[in-house]
C-alpha cells in the first residue's frame, strides 16, 4: 500500500540556480549530496511531510543528464511512500503494469525502491521507496 | 510561507483508463468533477495529507487539451499551500520570479490561487493555494 508522497524529483540545470525560487519561498535546502552511481547531484529542500529534491547531473550521460537534453529542466519523477514495495510490485504486475526491476533495489538512506515504467502509468515516473 | 504539497495535478486523455492505475496501488477515486471554466473533468484520489488530481480535458482547446498535444500524458502541475498567498506573490516578484496574475483569484474548493510561470522556476508550473 502507497500511503504518502515521500518527494517529488525536479531535474535542473545548476541546483546553484534552482534553489534561488524556492529559497524566495521561504523554503531551505537541508542537504546536497552526490550520488556517483547514479550520476547526480541532489539537494533536499523539505516541504512539511514531504521533499523537493533538485536533481543536478553530474555528467551529460547519465538519466539526469538525458532527461535535460531530451526534455528540459522540470518535474522527473514522483515518488511514493509503500509499505511494502515487493508486494505493491506483484499486485502491479498482476495488473498489467510495468515495473523496471525484478526485485526492489537499495536506494538512498537505506530505502527499498521500484520503478515504474511511464509508459504504463500515464507518462509519469514513480517510483516506490519503502524505509 | 508555503508548508506542504497540496496537490499533484497529472493530466490524462482518460481517466477511466489513468485511474487502474492507481487502483492496482490500492487507491481510490474520492469524486469527479467537471470545471467548465477550466474546460477540464478532475478526478481527486487522495494519499496521505495530500492528493493526486487526474485532470482529463473536455475539449482540446482548453490548457490541459493543448498541454496533452504538445506534451503528451504527465505531470501537468505542482500545488502549494500556503498560507498567504498575496505574501508570497509579492516575495517572489520582489525577487525576480515571474506570478502569471496580478492578484490570487478564486479556485477549486474556494481557495485563493496564484500561478508561477514555468520559465521562472526550473520548468515546473507551480500553483500556490491559500485555504
Amino acid at each position: 500500500m502507497v500511503k504518502a508522497v515521500d518527494h517529488v524529483g525536479i531535474a535542473v540545470r545548476s541546483i546553484a540556480e534552482a534553489r534561488k525560487f524556492y529559497e524566495a519561498l521561504g523554503l531551505e535546502v537541508e542537504s546536497i549530496e552526490e550520488v556517483e552511481s547514479e550520476g547526480v547531484r541532489v539537494a533536499m529542500i523539505p516541504l512539511g511531510p514531504t521533499r523537493i529534491e533538485l536533481l543536478e547531473p553530474l555528467q551529460a550521460d547519465s538519466p539526469v543528464g538525458r532527461f535535460l537534453a531530451k526534455r528540459g529542466p522540470g518535474i522527473h519523477h514522483l515518488c511514493l511512500a509503500s509499505s511494502d514495495v515487493r508486494a505493491d510490485s506483484a499486485q502491479l504486475r498482476e495488473s498489467g503494469f510495468s515495473v523496471l526491476r525484478d526485485e526492489p533495489t537499495p536506494g538512498a538512506g537505506g530505502h527499498r525502491v521500484q520503478f515504474i515504467h511511464p509508459k504504463s502509468s500515464g507518462g509519469v515516473l514513480y517510483e516506490l521507496a519503502e524505509e
